[in-house]
């Protein structure tokens, strides 16, 4: 009670069973007394692509534009785009942030991929020698919750499905000092009964209950590849 | 000689290490005789989110759009937007793709990851039965040249490079029948000597004289994490 979490939102579909994830999620935990915002990604339009809109004013560079400099400085003098500092302040007020997308290619939508590219910039998000469990963002907690077009069982025969979440978790929220609580995949929602369909939200919601409880995950190479 | 290769190219700026690369590789394979084609995202302004836009006419099921489905159904129908058809030409006619790309966050940029998502579209790049070895675009190879922030010990101290080569090379690429060379990683440019980076200028080129000579990895679990 009293938490504050972001889930960052990423399907076109209000009707979709991602749409129905996030109402689960911001209803469940509105009821425990949390403040719960979202950044419903596609409905904002988000701006996915890295460029030298993100910076107001001008640049540090002008004669060779670097993405990740000038972002930095313009973090540190307030000068990156109106939409960044409000994902930022959004993030800064956060204990607990979640991630809910359909899986990609492996990974997330690229509505997603760039929210991560431009909100996290060097100075907020990490800096020089802060990173990993030295990342600016310690003290939160995240957890990715996705559907997967394939079944459980395709994933399986070709590796581990955790072998995909080391860019995701470890890449980004780990390095960025972030604590990672176990993902929350929902396996092929599109494929299965309409029974399982509810099994699988009525699951969400379970654990929503005591996620506040949950210890996070140990991030390291041996959880991904044993 | 001959052969077709289409760059699909992620930077915003031609006088980047990234711009540099991609100047050698269309250089050194037009030399070679073949036909080169260049996607230049950021220049073109590439779409990276998936939308009802790329739909043209009506939808499948306007009652609940399912981005999947939709971009399906046009496929098959010729109903595809424009940017996309004209990208899926130019993958149907490579030999060889080459992704030429910073590294961001373990993995591509958003404009890049917003390529794959609404490019290899299913019908195109892959079908109900048919992915990986059965994938659509078989007798295609592919390369992922890549610049990273981070020096190649930092990356070695917690964990392989190649983990987070897993989704790009085997969830998208071998997903869809394309063969993938090895990796082409230039550690951290902006940190080096001048002298350093003009020898993985150099190398580059080197590497692009014989390319046609080289053999796939074995895109399976093993190569990744051994």
């Amino acid at each position: 009670p009293g938490k504050k979490v972001l889930i960052v939102y990423a399907h076109q579909e209000p009707k979709s069973f991602n749409g129905s994830l996030l109402k689960i999620a911001v209803e469940e935990l509105t009821k425990q007394g949390c403040r719960v915002t979202v950044s419903d990604l596609y409905a904002m339009q988000f701006e996915p692509r890295a460029t030298r809109n993100d910076i107001v004013g001008p640049l540090h560079n002008s004669e060779e534009f670097n993405y990740g400099v000038e972002t930095w400085e313009a973090y540190k003098r307030g000068g990156l785009s109106k939409d960044l500092v409000e994902e930022q302040k959004k993030v800064q007020e956060a204990d607990l942030l979640i991630f809910q997308f359909p899986l990609f290619w492996f990974s997330m939508p690229a509505i997603l991929k760039g929210w991560m590219d431009r909100v996290l910039v060097q100075g907020f998000a990490y800096d020089l020698s802060k990173s990993y469990d030295g990342g600016l963002l310690q003290d939160k907690l995240s957890l990715f919750s996705f559907t997967t077009g394939g079944t459980k069982e395709k994933y399986a025969t070709r590796g581990d499905v955790r072998y995909l979440l080391w860019p995701m978790q470890h890449g980004i929220m780990h390095f960025c000092g972030v604590k990672v609580l176990e993902p929350h995949i929902c396996y092929a929602p599109e494929y299965v009964s309409e029974e399982k369909r509810k099994e699988m939200l009525t699951a969400w919601t379970q654990r929503l209950k005591t996620l506040w409880k949950e210890e996070p995950i140990n991030c390291t190479p041996e959880w991904y590849f044993k």
